[in-house]
């Protein structure tokens, strides 16, 4: 249930609309960037009944939430969540373009990819640091000193860090020195993380499962609200099909379905959804097309000796190319970059 | 096997190839379309030895091809394949823009989808007669009586007309009425059918089916082809797979992956591939932004009344505003529209 | 709606009750196999009052019907529809188990493998003379000349044949020839097939489609059903996912699924469920002991010359072992064999 | 690679090759359970040269491994692995029977519980203390409570405890009282949780993630090998496909794929794999019959009260009904129970 308050109200008013809340058992969870105060309520088993509330001083209205979302859907925060991360704005009108390589493989692999996607105009820059493998014999990343070497890559280009968490553990060490904990694909429902990223003060940036469905997506971003972290980007990143032309399917009507539910921004990485580094700027136009808040792309200025995913990396100018045509779409769609 | 022919080669020294070929057992094949004259080679099972053509007059080379689908590979024909059908061509630089009902229900209701459509910027009409529909207590479409008000619509509007064929039977009353004959996605693997079509003057309209992987789609196309026709246009309608947000999961990269294997023109569907109106549009850009061909929208003026598959179909006003977006994005891939 | 007649009716109310049903513009199905009278209403979009006919002599009770399919639901009938050929019982106690090789190939290799069969314990022989191939340049069938190969076997064998109609034009051989007609799975939406077959005195087996939900399955069923043919077999073969172990996921939980929703009999081809020989006879135990009424087995006396399927045709002494395990099998699931 | 010793080795020919094989930078994994001693090596990304090794004393043989899973596979191993837990034998010829709730919800309620599935015949007793759940509000399990209860249901029944760790914190409290980790469907890929796991005592209950190909299971069980944890039996509960009759689709033919290429045993949860009680008892009996090492299935005495999946939970008398169809099923297909 979502108590929304009248545009007068008073701190104590919010107060004992609170306090009512928690006798009853349940949790109170005010609801960050709406124009007027809104409190949501979690922890019912069953609906509850309006009317409790209504009928105190400084409610307008206690809507009943049909999903079993709540934090995170559209019902409860009618305008789109607007992430800031050191001056950009995800969600927004701006057009986030997270590019970089799949793993920190060196100090110098690092900083030359991010010389040249810096260059070719990426606002973000990713590196995976932790790299969850299938195969226990695979390279596993370089740990502490690759989050060194992308903290370093921030110092030097401007661009914000998004790197990826695989365990409670490690998350700590992530929030030192990256701006944006990534959860992958596989860790969607290792909900052990979810909660612990739930408590950081780092926006997330939350992969689709590779068989989740839309719901179970949200579901899992509502563990990280619930937690109080409400700075979540969604990303699509193909599904897994009968379809053997690409490494994944890459389900871009997810993205106007997220927008329909949703408050929060989603964005779309086409290397994981293409697995091929010719299809990755199409699909990359498309996502912009479909309205997707921005791209996460690989780029490696060596993909054949990148210790992982390299037939999926553009090569440098390929992306300086797709940030021009991209440069170009944004403005169909009402979008700056 | 491919046998690309010289220059200036002779009339009798092509013959002689042919014959050559025949003699063997297998099926020659000339390739429409081709800059210099080329001659197909199908209907063998095992890869036949290219120096026993390379000593042949007037033979320049003797290429094995290395997929199962040979006639509409791209190592067969280098360039792309251009449709004209009543002065458009599809597979070229104009985009085709195939809209109209799922099914056509009455006069009325045609000519006032078609007039609005065709105002829009439409430049293809479609609309079922015959109907494949899941439950036999559905309405099935009105047959002939159905293409009579089809013919009626090109008069009037001057749209070439594109419809389904169901079956053998019906393809002479199809094609005395239509343009393009449509093989829905329930019939991919319909190989009666295929091999009719294969035998028409007209060109095709060939939806994958919903299950289909991309070279399942191409043998079905080899069908075609094998027959002699070779004017075919692919169409990706989405497939069936876990996510449940919509219909169908809108498999976009399929296109790209059809411009690497084949020299075939393919559109996007997006009605059927998401099965939401508030879909289409995102969609639909998204296609022609990933470098689709064109696409097929349905359009009803009364979706709440159409007697199938209302809940996707556009308003006018929703596919005129659709239309515009498509003008704008179209330059961006180097298309007209 | 399903009229209920009372156990005294005569003649003239049953007559009653279907003109009235004819005159309301619905189509009445008198319902085979009921130990009482009934009567199934079809063509009606709404729900009809079930007073209406309640009222008329003779009429015990209107029943409601909730799914989409009627004819083949088990609300329509309760009790388990048996399918008499040549004397063999398909739905009762008695387990079918139809083998052959996937295509007739030569009248040599049809009596070697019926003989080998028979003897082994087969009941019913199977072995296509139209085969759906994915390439056109693949080996299609013998057509007619492999009917009359059919005929032949079930001459010196006695076994009742099984094979496949490919369309609505070549079903009148097939009937000439064969016991039962076989509808193949890329067929399963072939609506014009199965209106044909819905109009032929030979029972069906209808196979699943690869990527068909069971409700399409049923559905497909009832058109063959209300076209007047209701002695249908069902057949699990496989469906299509992400699973890559095998060439099909056989998805054996839908036979108690089927047995819950319809009357119909359901068997389980493992055979193309699994695509490897070595996988056949464990899935074929499973079948048996999930409740299937039956399998189809294809079998080969040299798979490695086979024109088609070879990798998961058994060889004959495997096909008896089978046999023997399932003879074993079959009292723990109250059947007899 | 694979080095097999001959059978008459000493004690310091071990060592040496041992002591090579880290010289060259790679790990070496002594293989436990062989008749004559065997050492496997991993974490070389290229392949090795057997020449290196063969000439070694006491080498009788270096083999080369093909899979990318390599201390699971039967090319290291041709011997089934058989799992001791408190005198049951896992693997062999003795049919594991695994019973209980879903989630221990009390110490009544296991109680009751366990001592219907011990009567009844089950050799184990599972029950979850640590419950992943999609939704942060639903009820997420006792925790160690929960696990007390566990332990004391072993004293008064005898039966060794299954139950789940959700993260490598947890697994030092699962150890504590349980016989056997399990590793649920959501964690399969959570390769923190596989590497704690893998230095555990304990034998580990894997389970296939839901939409996981058998090569990655497979990887997965070589996460907890290559740490030194062998004792892994792996557990086919369901995957996700588009077909809707059932929670999820149970993959039966994955049982022979993986007694094919891995020496591990391998169970089937029915429940999970079905969602539906009335559906638990024909898929447990196929799973029986298609060489299944044992079942896992969720009983409750209240399942309509259940906390969570009381749909898919079987009545106590339904279990003791299947108990008894599995008993007379065993000895067909060479098991005791």
């Amino acid at each position: 249930m979502l108590i929304v308050m009248d545009k007068g109200v008073t701190e104590r008013e919010i107060r004992s609309v609170i306090e009512r809340i928690e006798q009853l058992g349940f949790k109170a969870n005010p609801i960050p960037g709406a124009q007027r105060v809104a409190i949501g309520i979690t922890g019912n088993q069953v609906p509850l009944d309006s009317e409790e509330f209504e009928s105190m001083p400084g409610v307008k209205e206690a809507i009943r939430v049909t999903k079993p979302y709540k934090l995170v859907s559209r019902e409860m925060k009618s305008e789109d969540t607007v992430i800031s991360v050191r001056g950009r704005q995800v969600g927004g009108r701006e057009l986030a373009i997270i590019a970089g390589p799949c793993a920190v493989e060196s100090e110098d692999q690092a900083f030359a990819i991010a010389e040249l996607v810096a260059k070719a105009g990426a606002n973000f820059f990713r590196g995976g640091a932790f790299k969850p493998r299938t195969s226990p014999y695979s390279f596993q990343g370089l740990g502490e000193p690759g989050l060194k070497i992308l903290a370093k890559v921030r110092e030097q280009t401007g661009l914000p860090i998004v790197t990826e968490a695989m365990d409670a553990e490690s998350v700590p060490l992530v929030e030192e020195y990256a701006d944006v904990i990534q959860i992958g694909a596989r860790n969607m429902q290792n909900f052990s993380l979810l909660k612990r990223v739930g408590k950081s003060r780092l926006p997330v940036f939350l992969k689709r499962g590779i068989s989740a469905t839309l719901d179970e997506l949200l579901m899992s971003a509502e563990y990280l609200a619930s937690e109080g972290n409400y700075r979540i980007m969604l990303c699509e990143r193909g599904v897994r099909t009968f379809s053997d032309h690409a490494r994944n399917t890459l389900d871009l009507s997810v993205v106007p379905a997220v927008k329909h539910l949703s408050h929060l921004p989603i964005m779309v990485d086409p290397s994981h959804g293409t697995g091929r580094r010719d299809r990755v700027a199409p699909l990359a136009r498309a996502a912009v097309a479909v309205g997707s808040d921005g791209i996460m792309v690989e780029v490696h200025d060596h993909p054949e000796r990148a210790l992982s995913d390299g037939p999926q990396a553009m090569f440098p100018d390929q992306f300086a190319e797709l940030v021009k045509e991209i440069r170009a779409l944004a403005p169909l769609v009402s979008r700056v970059f």
